[in-house]
């Protein structure tokens, strides 16, 4: 078969997520961004991601131009129950393989449904065909077993598409796999690494303006910037043709902290709601929530973190002017002068939550989600947020915000989060 | 060069999204459900989509696979004003075609520049570079141009990666020369339909069996079923070889509505809050809501529809046992006998809820959403949802969801919002 010359074939990778619904039903490959950061971690490039439906063909031809650019391929998906699900035939039509009903696929599937009380049905037991030459691929948490097999000089392996079974089944299985391949190598380049960091409330173009000059070129690291609703996020990322040690990569992660200062909120995987959270519960803070315009979305974010009871006693969702009243003691005629979408506004809220619920800290949110509800002096978009601590400080904050509601709403909310952030870092413990 | 024969390949699509924070930055491509959806109606079939980093060869190599199984080859990304992006340089070097400055592209992007009070610095000069031969894609919200040109009989559209500039381009540029192309072209494939049914509450095994039989096997339509923690959604999706009648289509449709009966609680892009909304609206009810496990996120979810400031009045996060009773009026003595996750306190928050706001109905939540809490009596994924309205209608309902955290509150607001939608369905105008 054609191949393409590729200077490095044997440490790049390539994902095939199969299904129609990936191709037209709405949602999107969450599995690939988790592959490739497992394998970056073993040193492996994820370089290519192909995506196909349903369809044996489509498939076959999937799997030639992968195995064709790349040394491992990943596949996920198709290997369910049903006549849609053609993943294993597919694989066997292009290696050459036969399929067989093979009993350790079958041993695994019938002990998992055991435990719940069922056995296989016919459409269960397709999933125990394997292609011949492949080994089996235990699934620890479902019933659908996965397999491997290694043809053309490329590692093909099958892993069923729900996201939870997938990481399963790459940890447990091919990971371990993948590393032991690696190690029979000879040289071949380092893991990659990657660093990231998460800023709030500065624009891509400072972010990039602070950062300038940081990373020496020769060093063979990027510095990614991306923006979304949540921020400006940045990246340290090497590659296989890096040479950088990690003490050199930890010397750049300090530059990137100095020269962000509190703009940055976190690192890694790590969410501004945990950040919150942990500082809260260090320093045994409790907090209420009073939110207008956010609807709810920054009491949904804080308790996201398991264990947020210990520090999230309450929050009110005053979407009316009455509720604020009501709930929260906004007097009527400071709504009258100054509008519910205020500076004053948004403090008296603070102040309500936090008196009544008898917290450390009460952070309100006010704002014009849109697209309706604009006046000539307050545009969409526009958005107090306050907070009231015990102690007598008192902060609100006006921002503009740009884009449609649910970005309004995303950006309030992790306004509203960062200033609780920015307070309890300069908090003593209570 | 090499050609997959392919027997539609002249109604057929492929996508290139490009970037590197798609491979490995943790961000999904989304261009490309908005592609296939406007290529469906065209009777174009989205039937592979690839996604490449920023590396002009791994970018020309996916061009080369694209035009040689796919007419229409959409690539979104890579014209920014940086060296990484590298889409202008990939395609001109692999359709050999030189790069020059195009006036009509500096044209566009100097207007649009000069309406921002800008002018182009140096890097988005580079975007004005344009294969010889390629015709200029205006780009009508943002600054950089895209392009397309044919090539070895495939038409190759280079489009920008911020969705919303995409989005414009595709449908004021891109989908007008396809529809022109395919008006063209002799015979040929009808527009594709795709209808699609949102369920929650059944199993998808049993959804699948209320809608056996439906549809028959020579109407070359497919019937496909797709579980998440929001329900299971039902498709019915036409392909370029079907042949059945838009009122054939139609017929099928009835049959779905009433074989999944109140099952089924939204059809097409519209969502379970904006269906609550538009009832409650309609019906001129209003609701107030009290959370505890759920946090908001009902909420927010009602929130997220513009207008929904006619029908919200107010919600309570208590999280507390103190807040179910300071806020709600939940006896502590029926907290201290039942627990706080029980059908008796969802009864007491939803109507303390209802009676404090004033409004038509209140809903409430309480469950265990994990991956603490549990008792021996009480697992995680309990949840109890209450409904209280002002005519004496008192529901209250227990679930047990499995998953994690996150599914666990996502089944539960949506538990609850079904609850709310089927007592509007019943409700006479208030």
């Amino acid at each position: 078969m054609p191949r393409r010359a590729h200077p490095d074939r044997s440490f790049t990778a390539e994902t095939i997520a199969i299904g129609s619904e990936l191709l037209i039903g709405g949602r999107s490959d969450s599995n690939s961004l988790h592959i490739a950061e497992a394998l970056g971690a073993l040193g492996i490039e994820l370089r290519f991601k192909s995506i196909v439906g349903d369809d044996r063909a489509d498939i076959m031809a999937a799997v030639k131009t992968a195995v064709a650019r790349a040394a491992v391929v990943i596949m996920t998906g198709g290997l369910g129950p049903t006549v849609d699900d053609c993943t294993r035939e597919a694989v066997a039509v292009v290696t050459g393989r036969r399929l067989a009903r093979r009993k350790e696929a079958l041993d695994g599937m019938q002990a998992r449904l055991a435990q719940w009380g069922r056995s296989p049905n016919k459409g269960q037991l397709r999933q125990a065909l394997i292609p011949s030459g492949a080994a089996v691929v235990p699934n620890p948490v479902g019933s659908a077993p996965g397999f491997w097999l290694t043809w053309t000089g490329a590692i093909i392996v099958a892993l069923p598409g729900v996201p939870r079974e997938m990481e399963a089944m790459l940890e447990s299985s091919v990971v371990p796999l993948l590393r032991s391949r690696r190690q029979g190598a000879a040289g071949g380049p380092r893991p990659m690494a990657r660093l990231v960091f998460h800023t709030w409330g500065l624009p891509e173009a400072d972010v990039d303006a602070k950062l300038a000059g940081l990373v020496p070129a020769r060093w063979n690291v990027d510095l990614g910037l991306l923006a979304s609703p949540l921020g400006v996020l940045v990246s340290l990322t090497t590659n296989p043709r890096s040479r950088v040690l990690p003490d050199d990569l930890a010397t750049l992660a300090d530059g990137v902290r100095a020269r962000l200062g509190e703009w940055l909120y976190a690192e890694g995987r790590e969410t501004m709601e945990e950040v919150v959270g942990r500082l809260l519960a260090k320093r045994q803070l409790t907090v209420a929530t009073a939110e207008s315009c956010t609807g709810g979305l920054i009491g949904h974010r804080l308790t996201q973190v398991p264990g947020s009871s210990a520090y999230l006693d309450r929050g009110v969702i005053c979407y009316s002017n009455r509720a604020k009243t009501e709930l929260l003691g906004v007097p009527p005629a400071l709504i009258e002068t100054h509008g519910a979408v205020s500076a004053e506004v948004a403090a008296a809220m603070a102040d309500g939550v936090r008196t009544r619920a008898g917290v450390s800290v009460g952070v309100s949110v006010t704002g014009i989600a849109g697209p309706g509800g604009a006046t000539p002096t307050k545009p969409v978009g526009l958005v107090y947020i306050g907070l009231n601590a015990g102690d007598g400080t008192i902060i609100t904050h006006e921002h503009r915000f740009h884009g449609d509601r649910s970005t309004i709403k995303q950006r309030a909310s992790q306004a509203a989060l960062d200033l609780l952030r920015r307070w309890a870092l300069r908090r003593e413990a209570g």
